[in-house]
């Protein structure tokens, strides 16, 4: 059965692809509104992992109200948990019969209740399924280090493609560098460069 | 790494021992209260699986509590959600280094939620995964359909091990046969037979 799963390069997302592989046809999906290039990069992954690949336009009036919502809040979790709920909407429009993330069981953002779990599949005809959120942190980062191989550092000098880094652009554009740094406080991104 | 998953021979802990074969050694784990024989039926559903087998027994004074919930609730959820917890309580003092069962996104019960999940993994040091709980019914349905050979029936009529088998017998030999009908409506179980 043909799976899309939204893929950012990130170690969830790969863990994901892994979980899946030997009961899907996978296709990795990187979801962005086309504000930057980063998910290139998100492609040259994908080609080192072996899966399929797919670029897939978000649209950018969503972007727009994201950034509208990260100044209003000044945190960014309601602007990523709307723009990932966006993201599953457009790949369940997409020609896969089953749809995917890497969403976790701690994850606070972006997070899938089963309501809207639900109401995405009865709406669309697809199965959605989330193949890490009956892991915790712990469990994760255990089978990470057993099968990816990851970089991590600050956000901003990790190259990987999610919704954060264009929100971030496109905040910078707007409002300048300042708040950036007031919205999204320091933490460390992974990207993943192999599978072992 | 060392992981036990609660095992009845049905479809669901049959199936997120599938999706965890290839990141754990998977050890199929029935836990009973020794009131029946019919784990020796999930014993030799695991030998087909090829899976290693042990059987662990629960604490007699938690079935005669859990019957009196029955007697008292008039519906099986509560006290099966509470044999639940206490048969992931004994598997974690074991010698594993995770622990898992097949619950499903859609289960009304048993379920473990994200607190009792944390709970658990941090009194006993392991880790907690429930592979199933980010999948749908359909979703399961799907993939028990492409891996599992099944025998499904009136509850009463399938050999397998679970805790409901355990509580209705001794709420037969505590209230009769008419407490049961009026507990337990006739639904469907499911008997692993293979694995394809």
């Amino acid at each position: 059965m043909d799976l899309g799963l939204l893929y950012s390069a990130g170690k969830d997302s790969s863990l994901a692809a892994l979980l899946l592989d030997s009961f899907y046809d996978v296709t990795l999906v990187t979801a962005t509104f086309g504000i930057t290039d980063d998910w290139t990069h998100a492609e040259r992954a994908a080609e080192s992992t072996g899966f399929p690949f797919e670029h897939l336009e978000l649209d950018q009036p969503v972007a727009e109200e994201a950034v509208d919502r990260l100044v209003e809040d000044g945190f960014p979790r309601n602007a990523i948990q709307r723009v990932h709920l966006h993201a599953l909407e457009e790949l369940a429009e997409d020609e896969f019969s089953a749809i995917a993330d890497g969403t976790r069981r701690d994850d606070r953002v972006p997070s899938v209740s089963r309501a809207q779990a639900q109401s995405l599949e009865d709406r669309h005809g697809v199965d959605y399924v989330a193949p890490l959120s009956g892991f915790g942190r712990s469990a994760v980062d255990r089978l990470v280090e057993a099968h990816l191989d990851v970089e991590s550092g600050p956000s901003e000098s990790i190259s990987r493609a999610d919704y954060e880094a264009e929100l971030r652009t496109l905040l910078v554009e707007r409002e300048g560098r300042d708040a950036v740094a007031e919205v999204f406080p320091d933490h460390e991104q992974t990207y993943v460069t192999g599978f072992r």
